[in-house]
C-alpha cells in the first residue's frame, strides 16, 4: 500500500471528533505491545484491535516505530536519533552516538524522559523497552559495525551498558562531577569508550601472565 | 576511647532483650542519615537520639560504614570490595574493580541488591546512597589515583558511570547479550574502560579539523 493511498484512506476514514480515535488506537496499540512484544506486533492488528482502519493508524502515527513511541511516551521520534547513526563514518560512530544521546538528555525533551526511566527500573514494564531497544535503536547501529565473523551483538549491548550508566549517573542519581561536565566533556572521556566497544578489541585475548 | 573499652561497655550496656536496642539504633541512624547526610552523621549522635551508649552502637554495627550498611540494607560489607581495591597495583585497578564488583552482583547476595537500586531509582532516597558512593566507596578508589595536578573526582564518576551501566543492563533491564557473557568476558571488555578512565587520557585535547 503506497504512502498516498494511506494518506486517501485516512482523510476519508477520519471522523470529524478525531482525539477518541487517536485514544482508542494508542490503548490497543499498549495492550497489543505489552502482550506480543515490539517485533511481534503488526499496524494491522493494532488496528483490528481498536475497530479501525488500519490507515488510520498509520495517519496518527506513521510508522510503528512512532506508535511505540506514542504509547511509552518517548519524548523524541528515534528516527532523529538513528539518521545521525547512519550518516556518520564508522570511526566517529562512538563520539557521534554519545554526543547525540547525552544531548538529547541534556536538552528540555530529556526532563520527559527522566520519568520514563525511573517507573520503568522501579518494575514497570521493561521488557517492552528492552525489545524496542533492541529490535530498533541497537539493530540498526549492528548493522553497522557486523562483520563475517562478528555479528555484533555484544559490542552494541555494551555500548549501551555505558550509555545508560552515563544517562543514570548525569540524569537521575546526579553523581558529581559527571553532572557537571560539558557534553564536549563527556564527548571526549566517553566517545572512546563507545568506538572501542563497537569497532575496536574487546576480546579476552590469550591470558596475560602473571607474577606468583 | 579505645576498642576495648568500647567492648566493656557494650557489654555492660546490653540488655538481655536487645534486639529491641538495635532496631532503636537502626531507626535512629535511618533519620540521622537522611536528614544529614553520610558524612555529617555521628556514631555519637545517633546513639544521643536512640537514648543509649554509643559503645552500645560499636558493639552492634561496629563502624559508622557499617551501620550505614545496615541501615539501606547494603547486602554486603562494602569493605570486602574496598580492601581489593587497596591491594591491587594501579594498572591492574580497572579488571579488579569490574571483577569484584560484578562478581558480586553476579552472587547470591547480588539479587538481594537489585531491589534496593529498583527501589531507589524509583525515587527512594538516592542522595543517602549517593553519599555514600562518594563519600567511602568512590573517595578510596580517588585516593589511589589522585595526582597533583588531578584531583581524580571525574576519572571515579566515570568508572562509577560504566559500572552503574553495567549492572543495570546485565541484572536489571536484562540486556542481551550483557547478562549471558562470562564474568572473564565482561571483565576483559570492561575493564580497559576503567582502567582508561581511571589512569588514562580522558581529556577533550586540541579539537580534531573536520571536513567544511
Amino acid at each position: 500500500m503506497s504512502t498516498a493511498d494511506d494518506a486517501r484512506r485516512a482523510r476519508s476514514g477520519r471522523r470529524p471528533g478525531s482525539s477518541g480515535t487517536r485514544d482508542a488506537i494508542l490503548t490497543a496499540a499498549r495492550v497489543r505491545f505489552a502482550q506480543a512484544g515490539f517485533d511481534k506486533t503488526s499496524i494491522r492488528a493494532v488496528a483490528a484491535d481498536a475497530g479501525v482502519d488500519p490507515a488510520l493508524v498509520h495517519h496518527y502515527f506513521g510508522t510503528k516505530q512512532r506508535l511505540f513511541a506514542a504509547v511509552v511516551q518517548l519524548p523524541i521520534d528515534p528516527e532523529v536519533v538513528l539518521a545521525q547513526v547512519d550518516a556518520v563514518p564508522l570511526d566517529r560512530l562512538g563520539e557521534t552516538i554519545v554526543r547525540t544521546v547525552v544531548g538529547l538528555w541534556d536538552s528540555p525533551v530529556g526532563a520527559g524522559a527522566v520519568a520514563l526511566v525511573r517507573s520503568l527500573v522501579a518494575g514497570g514494564d521493561v521488557s517492552l523497552v528492552r525489545d524496542f531497544l533492541l529490535s530498533v535503536v541497537l539493530e540498526r547501529v549492528r548493522r553497522r559495525i557486523a562483520t563475517e565473523s562478528d555479528d555484533g551483538r555484544a559490542r552494541v549491548a555494551l555500548a549501551a551498558s555505558q550509555m545508560v550508566g552515563v544517562v543514570v549517573t548525569r540524569k537521575i542519581v546526579n553523581l558529581q562531577p559527571v553532572t557537571e561536565m560539558s557534553l564536549d566533556q563527556v564527548v571526549a572521556a566517553v566517545g572512546p569508550t563507545l568506538q572501542r566497544y563497537l569497532t575496536g578489541d574487546i576480546g579476552a585475548g590469550p591470558p596475560e601472565p602473571r607474577e606468583p
